[in-house]
């Protein structure tokens, strides 16, 4: 006997149920990005690891999967240079390609290696698995979904306002309220240099980022032993807690930055989109969010993150400009912005809320019922003239007993059964029954297709 | 500067016209799949390598990728034990994990591990990508699709008859003409019992599957290496060659192996099968063909392969019954059916019959040119309007020369381009440019969403 199949941790099996509802949300945003003249790219699972090595820093490093060279591995290899060299290193030895860690590097990879072909602007989407050979723990998978929405080779205000609207659309088609953080890089580089500490931006970032797990106490003791002085902590701390309206904000933080010229390009870009949203009316609420940090580095402009309303979870969605992210791969001065949607996050967000809508159930319409070899003739023919409307629906396989075929649409979800025995297949009718409330009726096969469109 | 960016040997980047194509072809099926009541499902693409071992042969263990297990992957280890092993032997001591190699093996795996909340007869698909360290060449690629539908739980040949009409409908869908070529491998078991070489079973499977690839004189000379006498070479080849209608073979066979208890159950079902297609009107040409034999030792029933009529292409579609799958991992006597779609093989043939429809072109249907702020907010008011009825469109980012702005258009294949000028705005109207023609007419936003909705 085998042992019991299992598959390896952090990863997942979806049945049916979590498939449909899975590819409803990706019909869904693949649905929005094409209405605002995006299309999708897609790149391969494996990349060189030349292209992704130094791209996640040392801690995204460890953690791509890498995969060993085919054939004789070993071969023309003094042993002893792998054996004797640190996991790190030898790994590079025997290991040419890894699985993409994000979508955004192979994007950037994709964008250099194929310029020459593309029209830029650039507006791609891509929804394809990223595996990180993180400790699985709860809600943290080794492999999963990212959806991505990006747009390279300008650098107007219009696209940061393009894709908070996609934003907008995806969460109305989802039927959710969400709330979208807004801050600037430049903003928080003006902090920085009031503070006297340019130097530390990427630490001051590193740490606020963390401001929803750990909360600012947490953030403060962080920015303190990343080299921040007590002062300045006090200097940023208004800043960074301030409550009011993004008007106020704004005020404040014009007449705190007013010595930093950074910090004053950075206000007056939101002040432009701010009021673009205004004027494209998007629906779901928008805050200027001054200690929103995001911690990637890449990030060079405006940056987002979206929260649902009703429900408690991280961020969904988050995003932001880059001014530089083709330039490791040699092409400079191409500047982007984009947006990720973390399918797994609004997955339990969706399922929390129950807004996964009725179709996205995944049983067929209609189960016929066999009762025998003329009757299932008769019963294929209807089946195809309902497909042909789109409704979808089987003929049970055997001719069992009928409480072994009523349990099998039950059990699948089938909300009719379609019975056809002499009687009816004499009067070329067949009996519908409605297995919830079990209404029963004898249809024509014309009546019947029209009744199960309606319904 | 760095090197030009590359993607390993053997895999693809799809742009967006390639991408929005695969779509095509993925969401035909899956719509076709989901009419006849079948549901998706999705695997983990690492699976534990003692999953994958031993289940494609020697040769097919070879092609697998394997992953090198995260962190110090040589800890613990006697590293001569590593490296004083062949390649084969020490790969498995380094890594435990390895990319699926079909969906199939992945399948069984699934229900033998969700047997208990699954209900039988399962019927799911799957489309999902997979990897074989092939040598790659024209064709073959290391990384590609598959699109798998298949039902176990059950034995009934109106399973058989379900996947045909798939394929009928699949390909009728993509308005393409195929012959669907049946066979059974319980004929082919007739076969090798006439000639008294049941031993051979395998190894003359396996020489008639390369028909295609080295003609009948190649087979022959395979058939004599595998071991058959030149007796009974001569006694299958006018089985083998025969050509005439279905029924004639089927009298033929019927002739050949009345001898044959296994034969004769075959024979059989394949009455019973072509009658059902009969009645069930399948559109596509069927032909029984005894010479086709389908390398893979699983299957056990009716086997099936599709091809092209006006193409030159291999098989684009094959499949067939397996009475044992999930016996590998412990869960024996479950009988089932399925038919594998070649996403690769199927785009080409689209694309060389200039199949694909223009609904997959990937640009958005108009581009609202940028001639100014407040022209720009009156273009963003209709855009809304016009996504709001499903019709993509988009505002070019920047007020440049309207030439560029034109060539962004035609470069992208966006086919209307349209125009808020001064005397639009004041008239609350927009000019819409047809790109090819070049007319131009004046509309009300209302009129210019009927009339590219009607477009």
């Amino acid at each position: 006997m085998a042992d019991k199949p299992a598959i390896p941790k952090g990863t997942r099996d979806f049945n049916p149920t979590e498939s449909v509802r899975r590819n409803y949300i990706f019909d869904t945003v693949k649905r929005v990005f094409t209405l605002y003249g995006y299309a999708p790219i897609e790149t391969p699972a494996m990349e060189n690891l030349s292209t992704l090595l130094g791209k996640y820093g040392a801690e995204g490093d460890k953690l791509l999967f890498k995969i060993l060279n085919s054939g004789d591995f070993l071969a023309g290899m003094d042993h002893r240079e792998v054996t004797s060299s640190s996991a790190n290193v030898a790994a590079l030895k025997i290991c040419e390609k890894g699985l993409r860690y994000d979508l955004t590097v192979p994007f950037a990879r994709f964008v250099v290696q194929h310029q020459h072909e593309l029209v830029f602007p650039f507006k791609r989407y891509q929804l394809q698995p990223v595996w990180r050979a993180d400790r699985p723990q709860r809600g943290r998978y080794r492999e999963f979904f990212q959806c991505d929405v990006d747009v390279v080779g300008s650098d107007s205000l219009l696209y940061e306002l393009e894709l908070l609207q996609i934003v907008d659309e995806v969460f109305k088609s989802f039927d959710t309220k969400v709330c979208i953080y807004i801050n600037h890089r430049k903003i928080l580089s003006g902090i920085a240099e009031m503070i006297g500490r340019t130097d530390l931006l990427t630490d001051i970032t590193a740490a606020m980022d963390k401001l929803d797990r750990i909360g600012w106490e947490g953030v403060e003791t962080e920015l303190i032993a990343r080299g921040l002085g007590q002062d300045a902590v006090e200097k940023v701390r208004p800043i960074l807690l301030f409550r009011g309206g993004t008007e106020e904000k704004i005020a404040l933080i014009t007449q705190c930055l007013a010595g930093s010229a950074t910090g004053m390009a950075g206000i007056e870009e939101l002040k432009t989109l701010f009021e673009w949203i205004r004027q494209a009316g998007i629906g779901q609420e928008v805050v200027l969010d001054l200690s929103l940090a995001r911690g990637l580095n890449y990030y060079t402009g405006a940056i987002f993150e979206v929260k649902a309303l009703d429900y408690e979870m991280g961020s969904i969605c988050g995003g932001g400009r880059y001014d530089n992210l083709t330039g490791i791969f040699g092409l400079p001065g191409i500047s982007g912005v984009g947006i990720s949607f973390g399918a797994d996050r609004i997955y339990d967000v969706l399922l929390g809320l129950d807004k996964f809508p009725a179709s996205t159930a995944h049983a067929p319409k209609v189960l016929f019922m066999n009762l025998g070899r003329e009757e299932s003739v008769f019963a294929l023919s209807m089946l195809k003239q309902l497909r042909s409307s789109g409704i979808a629906g089987e003929l049970y396989p055997e001719q069992v007993k009928m409480k072994k075929q009523f349990d099998y649409a039950d059990k699948r979800g089938i909300p009719y059964v379609a019975i056809i025995g002499e009687g009816e297949l004499k009067q070329a009718k067949v009996s519908l029954k409605e297995l919830k409330q079990g209404q029963q009726q004898m249809l024509t096969p014309d009546e019947l297709k029209k009744y199960l469109e309606k319904e």
